[in-house]
């Protein structure tokens, strides 16, 4: 599907990129601008004529979000609002229902859109009891964060945590819209930053080597007195480029193997047996780099581009090793990983930047080679020879 | 679709329903015969392969599901056992929840498959557990009372009522299979063939007046000493004719005005009103009931073909009126109603035996004749003249 630039669903100008999420429906991911006035119009256009309880947490609360419930009500829009407690630990089932008791009092009918505006767990906790109200409503989402912007909330994916399991309830609902717009990240804290990168880099390696470079030469472009317009043209590539993979298999109904699982096999253990006080985008990045060691103890990945991307990802603050993960875990988590992937691992593990592999089954990872590359990272934070 | 006879997707020589849930997915509705040895069997061949863990709740557990799992066992089947707690106030996000739990305990991959047996509470309560175990595993409903048999268990809803509000959350996950037999039915008490024989005579009044008739003719049937033949007959016809109906717009996204509401805009209401302790099944017919009568005050409706309808539902020991049924209530569900169904109630009413009509907005009920009709059916317990 062709990214359009010019007119897009919300009349403003402003880039779409058109996701066909089943033969019958669509929906647009939209790059608004509110430095150029895009952002609030482009809501209300989508929102036109519909209940809307917009969904927020506090922080984003007070930085965007009542700002975007007051301009909605100001253009004459029914809106709402509430929010929600902030943090992986609040992506539960009770916060769902919490959405839905404020949905229900709202005299939402089957036309009103949940509009949820925040990080991946306010819009993955939206996506949910959007799916779950009167057995499914629209909803829209305005990504706050950077790993919402080009991971989180662009698919059609909703989830929560349960029983100390990572996204083990979800579902497949997609929205009606996704506005992003890169002006939310100048609030945004250093260690959001980071892990919106590790998704990034994660594109990068997996699939998209001038993604790779992108970010290597536009790291800073991120932090304190960074470069917009970098910003925009990353942000933006790497959404096209992630829901061009993802498209062909939105419903993950047409197997297993998807470079998209890069940093996505040791990860959810991770965090589970942090109890998520370790962030997704720290987890994942781990999980790449080891994943990359691991490449490259087994003779799949050459060391220097297997010192390139743990390179990239120290520089990008990110870490590459933590306590938690241990040979026991890891194996642990293949096991529990292939429960989730019809029986088979398909672990990805890079072969060259820009381009990745599967090894199909948890039997054919070499737990000793698994071990090196664990205690590689453990001792230096970076493979050998990487210095 | 054609109703097949012969050897269904068991193998067994039953008659099966295909039912195209998407362009994609299809699932058989199978009338098996435990008699015939036909309904474990089916079952066994269905979840080959599979983990499946058995809901069902503690009735049923002991007259049927527990030795099904027993069964299962006994062919190798690597089944599990679980049982809820049953009725109406069990339909509970909690309830699935539970379930959930459960289901994790059992380290379920994505090809499991979870396997209701009981009431239209559990299949409800199964079906969207199923939908959000890793997004949506595949489950099987082997529906043991009538109403399950010929209503709640054979379409793609799943749903639980929240914060007093019938249904209020939900799902669309069409099901693997739908096994029924109706042999569960002879350890069916009394009330709940009568919850069964009111969704019979919806199909009946708004589109098959073959049906009707069929219910006239063999509602003794289903009594103690009755005729299994005609039992069978009248299940199966009432399973495809509402499949017939319900196959076009099984999503419910191609429009609202749909016959198979018919007895379901004033029963929601007074289900929550009597906090669940009126069953749905009597909940319809009251809703039937005063929905007939209404259409013969206002002239859409013989007052002869009015008679007809009420003196079956009575004849079948379904109740026609309630206390709780007050005209401000009724004005309040067409309203509630009206939110459910894009804005326009569109209150299914007969307007002959095996034919319906749709009044399209709540504005058009006059309440004199809503009014008129409740005192009605207060007073007499049938329309004026039908004696």
């Amino acid at each position: 599907m062709p990214v359009q630039e010019g007119a897009g669903a919300a009349g403003a100008a402003i880039r779409t990129r058109r996701v066909q999420a089943t033969r019958a429906a669509a929906y647009d991911v939209m790059l608004a601008d509110d430095l150029a006035g895009s952002r609030a119009e482009a809501l209300a256009r989508l929102v036109e004529g519909r209940r809307v309880p917009l969904v927020s947490t506090p922080t984003v609360g007070r930085l965007h979000a009542r700002a975007l419930y007051r301009d909605l009500l100001a253009r004459g829009v029914q809106a709402g609002m509430m929010e929600l407690a902030g943090g992986e630990v609040e992506k539960t089932l009770d916060a769902v229902a919490r959405v839905c008791e404020r949905a229900m009092a709202q005299e939402l009918d089957r036309e009103a859109l949940l509009v949820g505006v925040g990080g991946g767990v306010c819009t993955d906790v939206v996506t949910m009891a959007a799916s779950w109200i009167r057995r499914g409503i629209g909803h829209v989402r305005v990504p706050t964060t950077l790993l919402g912007q080009v991971d989180a909330s662009i698919g059609i994916k909703g989830g929560v945590n349960f029983a100390g399991k990572k996204n083990y309830l979800g579902c497949f609902h997609p929205p009606r819209a996704v506005l992003v717009d890169p002006c939310f990240l100048r609030t945004l804290p250093a260690p959001q930053v980071r892990y919106g990168l590790a998704e990034i880099v994660k594109v990068g390696v997996a699939w998209d080597a001038p993604l790779f470079e992108l970010v290597e030469g536009a790291a800073h472009a991120f932090g304190p007195g960074g470069d917009p317009a970098a910003v925009r043209e990353t942000v933006w590539r790497a959404i096209v480029r992630l829901l061009d993979e993802l498209e062909g298999n939105l419903y993950e109904d047409r197997g297993y193997r998807r470079v998209a699982d890069f940093g996505h096999t040791f990860s959810p253990m991770l965090e589970s047996a942090a109890g998520f006080a370790v962030h997704h985008g720290d987890a994942v990045a781990v999980d790449m780099a080891l994943s990359a060691v691991l490449a490259a103890e087994i003779g799949m990945l050459d060391r220097a581009e297997c010192t390139r991307i743990v390179r990239l990802l120290r520089q990008l603050g990110l870490p590459v090793t933590h306590p938690l993960l241990t040979p026991e875990r890891c194996v642990h988590a293949l096991r529990e990983t292939a429960l989730h992937r019809g029986g088979s691992v398909n672990l990805v593990v890079p072969v060259a930047v820009g381009r990745a592999a599967f090894i199909a089954s948890a039997g054919d990872v070499d737990p000793r080679a698994l071990a090196r590359a664990l205690a590689l990272l453990a001792a230096t934070g970076a493979p050998a020879g990487a210095g």
